[in-house]
């Protein structure tokens, strides 16, 4: 069980590298869903995503602990570039693999914070082998996205600074956030459960990935009936270690459209005129589309990352 | 003269219905160039720029003077939003002359802040025709967008933020600004002039509006070769009293192309994660092209708005 006192060394563990991010509030949004929302701005964080505080919590403990001189993952995402950035801080080797579709731009980011890319078939027996094969030839640590006790507890962190900063005075009645593997909602449902026990915590997930719900539901991990959603941060299943943290302490899984999550994404950059990606715009939709479930609350959103190809818009 | 007094009155003015905005850096930005650059973010202002300031502060004269009990003015950008806020903010009936083709969601922008619409032919003389009309119908003050002190000394608290939050223990070396008709640059030359009067202030130019150069290099107020570019804030040509303002104060006016302005402009929303119109781009787009001419500096720049068509990117 990750305590209290794990989330708090996590956190002096990140804070010489990581952002504490700001906090944006945005009237025109609080009057068209009638209730007060305070967004964690993670899409500001490094890499431009909260996962560089997951990946930087279990890669600094790889080598503070003496576990290894070298650690690997395979992501087509930001957790890749949240290990490559992290292997960069302290100064080791970092072996990414990644489907030879991932695009060129996700490449050349990881490239650029100094990694190897190893280039795999985009399936994830295909993934798991590279990564096996990586470990057999360099004897590299494997940081997980999410299945990860030192990855949930750094993505804690998040929520753990919003509380602190806008939840003292008067508690959040809810705080969102998306779900994919589970680790952000894990780290988000366990920093609340500490910190701000009257809290509520809500998950936003795609209709296109509703893996999720289903586990919640029948509390063993399910595969989504179908794949097909432009939150591509959302698209993984949970684990058994996400599901039991996620069954214990949040409260509702609620499943939303792509239209839905592009008109909440498109309402965030327009009104507060800040960049993020699908996936986080998912928690937001999921507000919109009950807000009557939400009237006259406060609520806490983690806005999880702003990485988008800018050439494709889904309006 | 505008002095030093007026702009702090102005800043008392204006400064319970206005942000005072977040200035942000970007490690990656600062590399790539050589320089320390520190963004004034107006795109997070009221109305989504920084013509807010001006707007309020000819307003709330108008009405604290007793002057009068309506206002005008002709724009198709964001200086209409910045009247119609303000008369919202004092009580007051504002009367907006667009040009029948300015985009739809601009004029249901004015009218959500319940100003009257007045729509003319899209020329220069339909707009001031349309102006007097309202003034003999209705007794509303003209609030012009750049050709009127209280507007200039409005403009000039974005700068005086700016230099007293981080210009204090280092002044900027430089501070730069677009300019249009004039206004915001002449606030920013002012401000800088009376705060940090060893920052040098250097403007942005769209080629394709490039009237301030010639009548900066002429002394008289010129007309630009042709008017085509992306950064629609810009078109506008200097006043007289504008440019007298900028001859004295201002030190150099660097003119950038289009391609140069998208590719600044995609630079910030990629990196800073915040989303810019084309005119915020211009001074970052100057920079960029002439990087040895900022290299070691500490650089202040105004990002002035962030009111894009998300329908019409230019990348």
């Amino acid at each position: 069980m990750i305590s209290l006192e794990t989330i708090g060394e996590a956190h002096d563990r990140i804070r010489p590298y990581v952002h504490h991010t700001a906090v944006m509030t945005n009237k025109t949004i609080n009057e068209r869903i009638g209730a007060d929302l305070f967004f964690k701005c993670e899409n500001f964080q490094k890499i431009g995503a909260f996962k560089a505080r997951g990946g930087l919590n279990a890669v600094l403990q790889v080598v503070g602990n003496g576990e290894g001189t070298a650690v690997t993952t395979h992501s087509s995402g930001n957790h890749a570039q949240a290990v490559a950035f992290a292997a960069r801080q302290v100064g080791i080797p970092a072996y990414i693999v990644m489907p030879r579709t991932a695009p060129q731009v996700k490449k050349e980011a990881v490239l650029g914070y100094g990694a190897e890319v190893i280039e795999c078939e985009p399936t994830l027996e295909a993934r798991e082998a590279g990564v096996l094969e990586v470990i057999k030839r360099t004897g590299a640590v494997l940081v997980h996205p999410f299945d990860n006790d030192r990855v949930i507890a750094g993505q804690a962190t998040a929520t753990k600074e919003l509380i602190e900063d806008f939840g003292q005075d008067k508690p959040f009645a809810t705080i969102l956030a998306p779900v994919g593997g589970g680790g952000l909602l894990s780290g988000t449902a366990l920093a609340a459960h500490y910190l701000s026990p009257t809290t509520r915590i809500i998950a936003g997930e795609p209709e296109g990935a509703a893996d999720a719900i289903l586990s919640f539901l029948s509390g063993r991990v399910e595969k989504a009936p179908y794949i097909k959603t432009i939150a591509d941060g959302l698209m993984t299943s949970l684990s058994e270690r996400t599901l039991a943290i996620i069954r214990t302490h949040v409260s509702e899984i609620l499943t939303v459209s792509d239209p839905e999550i592009s008109a909440a994404m498109r309402l965030v950059w327009e009104r507060m005129k800040i960049v993020i990606e699908p996936s986080s715009a998912v928690p937001l939709a999921a507000v919109i589309k009950h807000k009557e479930q939400f009237a006259g609350q406060k609520v806490g959103i983690i806005l999880t990352g702003g990485n988008v190809d800018l050439g494709k818009l889904p309006f």
